[in-house]
């Protein structure tokens, strides 16, 4: 993750937390359901009341999120940057206030936080240059050729062009960069589409905070009103009206497999069906093999230890799943990352719900047949409600296969480690398991090419590979891939990190024929904007 | 189009019509289910008998085909180029033959099947040029750099990959070009993919020959069993088998909305949703401004008769919506277009059920209330069976939009004219319309930017815009996008024509630290392929 310090003082004026909607620029309370939320660390009610959006203000929502696109979609990179900068700039303008809201709710570390604010403006500001400097869009010309027999050629262009208003669904874990201006926000409004954020419940707060600096941000650089809106509210309602409304033409959802697979459901069967693109966490396998083992163990035990438990284990790509081979190497390093791990003082969780699911995921799992606990970390002397105990537990290879059961993914700081006798149950291990966000090999490089096979069956189930390292920490770049086969993610061909994410909410739209002066400047002769384009064949900025 | 003219002498040994499916290279007839064609031109039944595929076929064809992918997913480009290209010398090779069948079974004229031979092998020859250069896969590297704060990054890079088994379904409309050995099988195979066809059950002659032509180059250029199958059979029995086995990873559908809608919703309702590709058609508007209908009238009318009545009708981008001002110059349009159109003489239809399908669609449109039929074409007085007799028919503005009968695709030489009194009713029509493959603007440039907002309406609703010609003739190039908002395809941000419907089959994968000897040929820092590559920010062929 590239982290940026970005600490600036708080505004003089707090921002105050009213718990009202953002139906376009304007605060709405119109509904008669309230939500509040709680501090995880001492599982205790916060005092502000959020206003749940009534289907009236849903209404409304969508109706000026249709008129704010007319015009939104039309505006040039550049511009569309200069805002995507200012939700930056006000985002750090909140300053302290921010990152103590939503360490209160969150129960995430205030330098956790700093750093997720860093991560998030970052994105921000990679959005705004992607946009700005213009080649993303694919442009795309094969010119006329009126001698071509038996007819002639027509002249085609052809550039990714924005598709509609995006509902997007905040996730829990990262109250800031998966949640109201997030990826998904930010991949959004640079394709040219305005948003609709479904706050997270467990961070309302932070949420609203966002949203208050987006909706600054919008209106000092005189964006449309309705570019961006975002709704309080619960799943089953709030949420389900928004994926089922005409409007929204599409949709991004971090969180569990089973909420991810309600909306999925939704979106695919309404009467206009519309992309949802769902990153429902996965197990991240790592194969760890018996020479790294051996040369390097306690280093890796270290390492494991800190990505197992890291966030209190609540990353997408927590490392969920360990394989290795039996022998001395593995008794040892069972050892050494059992001893790492009692260390770990216990964290308290996002909220009491996760922390329920938690232990409830985490005796199901040490229930089923064969599978032992190897340790759990330590008692806090002084312990903090909603707190995940770092848990590692240990399964023989055919009790892993035969039990499906121990591949649903236990959301917290637990891990499996799946001990085979040979290659043919590591292979048949691997083969079991379903489609990864990650997988990791630990290895020497001859013992890796040893395991090619193994590691190709790696490939085909997951959407990033890692060799020697830990899978927590998704860097954001142009080459991350963030979304893996089903059920990591709903559609592999996408990422919801990096500057490809923008690719979920953009189509290519054709112009045949068409007058140069009417043409975007995207696919102009002249190349005003200087991008890179696919011209007749030839990658050129001419 | 771009056309071969690719006629070549037959074989001296025809190739028999057997009826059996292609499991993998073996021929199979295992079922007790029998299909027979028919020749629409007589409306007999055609003597050969057609197996359809029973579960154990199925079964046997998905087990083949994964294993097929394991070797077939690990072939370099210029390999699996050699295999289109393959491909295309033994359609070219079954010569007089394929046309001859090709017109039994669809009473298409030899012309336009040659030339839609012509179009399909340029696909299979476009895709393998594609492949052996390499640049498709959009590598992407973003280097390490160790001193980045407060964390090093890592190395990391991506490229698209093949995703598995893809199930084709064979459009009716386009024999060659949209079947067997169509645009979807040949990206699909581009991507790295084995295909399993289902055979369209109107010209399974042709795809058997097609087939055979794929099954031996398949043999000649040493491809593993499996890369290749077709199926006979019904699209609820074979077809929804297909679609439901896990072995399937995605899919590619041409035809109406109703049967692609159907398979969208058996692929997303999967215990594993997978991608599920459907083009199905539009009404293709057609904007005439008075200007341009004043000066070229004429023209412009003997244009669209020969676009709605081309392959009598039987094409995605027909014309099927016109929407044009009232005044003197539609007068003198309308008398010249029903001139036209009722001197084409009906041709056979692709099989009878499209034929009832288009009598009952165009009786149900020309029912609804203030619809008047224009003109039909005069009567062939030799007529052949299944004849689908040109007809254009006319409605005022106020009529369309409050019905949305109106709005359902009319399969065949048939268009409705609607006719606005002013601007806004012009906008309300355009308004009222659902997603398009194409949108049609003819129009002299200054009325064009005289109506500048109701273009960008179309935008929105359209895949491809064409200035000042026909829908009909969708160019196979880089540039084309033939996708559009739903329902003219299941996912507008893909297209089943042009290099670009690769991406519809391929995933992108991440390598993070991975060994150098270890990574794909398309990522290692040497560039053996000398493909262009997007490294840490700058697009290169170095």
């Amino acid at each position: 993750m590239p982290f940026h310090t970005g600490i600036r003082k708080s505004r003089e004026k707090k921002v105050p937390v009213t718990g009202k909607n953002f139906v376009g620029f304007t605060r709405s309370a119109k509904g008669n359901n309230r939500l509040q939320a709680t501090d995880p660390s001492t599982g205790k009610t916060l005092p502000e009341t959020f206003f749940a959006a009534s289907d009236e203000e849903i209404e409304q929502t969508m109706l000026l999120a249709q008129k704010a696109y007319a015009e939104y979609r039309r505006l040039d990179g550049s511009t569309k940057s200069r805002f995507l900068n200012a939700i930056a700039d006000e985002i750090l303008a909140l300053g302290d206030e921010l990152v103590e809201r939503a360490v209160l709710e969150t129960a995430l570390p205030p330098i956790r936080i700093q750093s997720e604010r860093g991560r998030t403006v970052g994105q921000l500001r990679m959005f705004a240059d992607l946009i700005n400097e213009g080649s993303w869009c694919e442009a795309t010309i094969v010119t006329a050729d009126a001698d071509r027999q038996p007819l002639p050629r027509p002249d085609i262009r052809r550039m990714l062009m924005p598709m509609g208003p995006v509902a997007v669904f905040a996730a829990s874990n990262f109250p800031l960069a998966f949640s109201t201006a997030g990826g998904d926000t930010a991949s959004a409004l640079a394709g040219g589409n305005p948003v609709i954020v479904k706050a997270h419940s467990s961070h309302m707060g932070t949420s609203e905070l966002v949203a208050s600096a987006i909706s600054a941000a919008g209106q000092k650089t005189g964006m449309p009103d309705g570019v961006f809106s975002m709704l309080f509210g619960e799943g089953q309602t709030v949420g389900k009206a928004m994926i089922n409304h005409s409007v929204v033409k599409s949709a991004a959802f971090t969180g569990s497999e089973a909420a991810g697979r309600k909306l999925f459901d939704i979106a695919s069967q309404r009467p206009e069906p519309i992309p949802f693109f769902a990153e429902m966490g996965s197990l991240n396998p790592v194969l760890l093999l018996p020479q790294a083992l051996r040369r390097r163990g306690k280093d890796i035990a270290k390492d494991y230890a800190a990505s197992i438990t890291l966030g209190s284990g609540q990353f997408c790509t927590k490392p969920g799943l360990l394989i290795a081979m039996n022998g001395k190497e593995l008794d040892a390093f069972i050892n050494d990352l059992s001893g790492y791990m009692t260390k770990i003082l216990p964290m308290s969780m996002l909220n009491p719900k996760i922390h329920t699911n938690f232990l409830s995921n985490r005796r199901k799992a040490l229930e089923q047949a064969g599978v032992h606990r190897i340790s759990v970390s330590t008692i806090d002397p002084d312990p903090a409600a909603n707190q995940g105990q770092p848990t590692l537990a240990a399964v023989a290879a055919g009790d892993f296969i035969a039990n499906p059961i121990l591949q649903e993914e236990v959301f917290g700081p637990y891990t499996l480690l799946v001990c085979c006798d040979n290659r043919d149950q590591l292979s048949d291990v691997i083969q079991s398991v379903g489609g990864q966000l990650t997988a990791t090999v630990v290895a020497e490089e001859d013992e890796l090419v040893e395991h090619l096979s193994i590691v190709e069956m790696l490939i085909e189930k997951s959407g990033r590979m890692i060799c020697n390292g830990i899978p927590t920490g998704v860097e954001v770049c142009a080459a991350m891939q963030h979304g893996g086969p089903y059920p990591a993610s709903s559609d592999s061909r996408f990422t919801s990190v990096g500057t490809a994410a923008i690719k979920r909410f953009v189509r290519p739209v054709g112009f045949q024929s068409w007058p140069q002066s009417l043409l975007p400047d995207e696919l102009r002769d002249s190349n005003p904007l200087s991008i890179w384009r696919l011209v007749d064949g030839e990658l050129t900025r001419n």
